[in-house]
């Protein structure tokens, strides 16, 4: 049986770090601590920075409502004698400072043999191999183990088009997150285009540097028609992160849920709201799948017709719900599915983020069997997985059963209290790269 | 005074590690050195690999003439009653296995919170302060501190066009040097053409990736279009290695030898034999310093109307070395210059690898004041620092007063027994980017 799991609309707080400077004498944490406590903040972690002869520099981090909160503690503060507010320090801004990532040598550099192994004159034995047969490179450099994160940054997160330079923190998490759970070096790659071709041409002339390539964050349409022509002009992975590495997700996720349920998903009819990047993402790995009856809806004509060319049926949203076992939105707008709309014993997930189309305790109330919002369907639970076993396997492509197969994997990953497996656990990585590599393998 | 080193011809000798599987009794390692020095191989390090219930794996360090002498050997070897070659091994292929760098985190990735500050939700209000003051990228993104590595191959070492993906070791070989001398996140990225504007296109359309571009073995004469075209185009600094951080050690080591003779180099008639990317470079930066006599030679019309351009005189090899107190060649081409050729009191640098144009004891014996060869004169001296140096101070473009400045330390930093500094003292390139970046700064 499916539970249902109630999760509370999250209230986004800041954090912050309050730097004190208080005199070294007793009684004085207590007062601030007290204080801060009388004013609602939530204190964490209380270190101390440094010290002087008759002082000490305190870090004090706070969980606050907002701007305004933190101004009224800094005034509080400010009327304890002998108290000053050094700095305020913010701790998101503290990990992003000078990039999250950074090219590193895997040699040692100390010696002046090491130097003429890595340099001239031996690194040239290496240079004449691969001249002479260029399968050596997957052995002597590190590209088959290299992914360029490409983003124009027209569609970051739910910031909408921002640029490249603005949406490079994101792609520096996705290269923290390659590197940290799979071992891939990944590089970010921006491009300040909005034009298809551009960009195409672009990642198509550095490609030999990479054994794959991953779109990030580029806004449908351009997106299908770039990953399309890419993928027909290189020999190597392409994948839009946004569309597939989210449709396996959700997929591993309704493996989990209809088979806790005893239904067959390929028998469900599927409604997806949405037809966006990751709603087309997951209208064609449902379809690919084998599910027979797929509805589907958005404002947007064209992408209603990609749905209709993959066989399924764009119908209006009410259709959708009416029609629909299971339900996935991806629209972006919070509160599209009115509680009205939820048929008996429906699955819906409502994926939009940070504020779903449906709250799930509403749609259960309503009558849904399974609800959930996006907050643990999240993509870096499938592309580092889908990404490694492509290049151990040295895939040329990404196929359908390279996908079901990374979602199978994270369905059997999942534990039986959960949704979907935890993003940090990294056997569970290691399963489903292992999973996309044999699939990889079967189908050459 | 200067005096002159003799540094006998380079023998090039290979290095291998023979793993031997020998019964573990007393006796058999005395038995194997014994063998292998009557065969005149060099014994480096031996280790233990593994051992079993009665043998044990050794690992042996040889360096040998080549492989005929390992057949030698390998059969000699298996000539010795219960001992067996498991394999042998080649040191310099391990060191470049799987590549020589990799992109890793600079931060944890361990906790839910830590994956909510790097990723969503909280890496959106770092893209949000980027989108609205894009000079936030430098404090909160990895860019600033970032170079793209370029490379077409077509003039990888002294191997020639060789193409990108075999040039790739030269790049990552880069890519180790930036980080383990300067600390600076280095990106190779191959692209397969020959056409200039191909690369100026593509370069172009990612750089706002990097702070900083470094090309990279391209041939001359495409080399100094793509240079000047994507300078040009950029408000970042754009270097071509093989002109110009070559120049840098060549000017630093005149420096150094003009000083210790107590003669004034800008004074000096200086001839260049060469004027391809390396001889253009130093041509170009020599004018820079002030020196006002610049004889040239070169087989190619072209790079003899580029001196002229730049106020020099092309004239043959002959008039070269009449004309020039100081002699630098970068030819490619050994023993070009005839030992009857060499002027009384001349200092000549002939830095062709490995072979020189003329063997410096024989310039010496032959009257040469001061007589070097390539071995020493690695521009690995001077681009960690010049992009470092460029990059803290925000420099839009190297100028000739960066480059100066950067020999000038190159200079300040050499031992009174040595041309040049040791590349693997870290202090160096921490002198050098200092002495660029303040010549950065002077000049904004």
């Amino acid at each position: 049986m499916v539970t249902t799991k109630s999760v509370g609309k999250a209230h986004p707080k800041i954090l912050r770090i309050l730097r004190l400077r208080v005199p070294d004498k007793p009684g004085y944490l207590g007062k601030i601590a007290t204080l801060l406590g009388d004013l609602s903040a939530n204190i964490g972690e209380i270190s101390i920075h440094s010290q002087g002869p008759d002082f000490i520099i305190r870090d004090i981090s706070l969980q606050l409502d907002d701007e305004n909160h933190l101004r009224q503690l800094e005034d509080a503060i400010a009327g304890i004698d002998g108290v000053d507010v050094e700095c305020i320090i913010d701790p998101v801004q503290l990990v992003h400072q000078g990039g999250k990532v950074e090219m590193r040598s895997r040699v040692e550099l100390s010696t002046l043999a090491e130097l003429r192994r890595i340099y001239t004159p031996g690194v040239a034995q290496i240079c004449k191999l691969i001249a002479k047969d260029k399968s050596f490179s997957k052995e002597y450099t590190g590209i088959s183990n290299t992914v360029a994160v490409v983003t124009n940054g027209t569609a970051i997160l739910g910031l909408g088009n921002i640029g490249p330079v603005a949406g490079m923190p994101v792609m520096e998490g996705k290269s923290v997150l390659f590197a940290q759970l799979v071992g891939i070096s990944a590089v970010p790659i921006l491009i300040d285009s909005t034009d298809s071709d551009y960009i195409v041409e672009t990642v198509k002339a550095i490609a030999p540097t990479f054994g794959a390539i991953q779109l990030e964050d580029i806004a449908a349409p351009e997106c299908f028609e770039i990953e399309e022509k890419l993928q027909a002009a290189l020999s190597i992975p392409v994948l839009h992160d946004d569309q597939h590495a989210t449709a396996v997700v959700v997929l591993g996720a309704l493996l989990t849920i209809t088979q806790r349920m005893g239904i067959d998903l390929a028998s469900c009819s599927i409604g997806i709201i949405g037809l966006g990047a990751a709603g087309s993402g997951i209208a064609q790995l449902l379809h690919g799948f084998g599910v027979k009856r797929i509805f589907g809806t958005d404002l947007r004509q064209p992408a209603m017709d990609r749905l209709k060319n993959l066989g399924g049926y764009p119908v209006d949203l009410q259709s959708v719900m009416r029609e629909s076992d299971v339900v996935v939105a991806t629209t972006g707008v919070p509160g599209l599915i009115k509680p009205e709309m939820v048929k008996q014993g429906q699955v819906i997930l409502a994926l939009s983020n940070p504020d779903p189309e449906i709250d799930p305790d509403l749609a259960i109330q309503y009558g849904a069997r399974y609800a959930a919002d996006g907050r643990t369907i999240n993509n870096a639970l499938s592309f580092p997985g889908l990404f490694k076993g492509a290049l151990m396997a040295g895939a040329t492509r990404f196929t359908d059963a390279m996908k079901i197969a990374a979602a199978h994997a994270i369905a059997g990953q999942t534990k039986m209290d959960n949704l979907v497996p935890s993003i940090l656990d990294r056997e569970v990585h290691k399963v489903v790269a292992d999973a996309v590599a044999l699939a990889a393998h079967a189908g050459q």
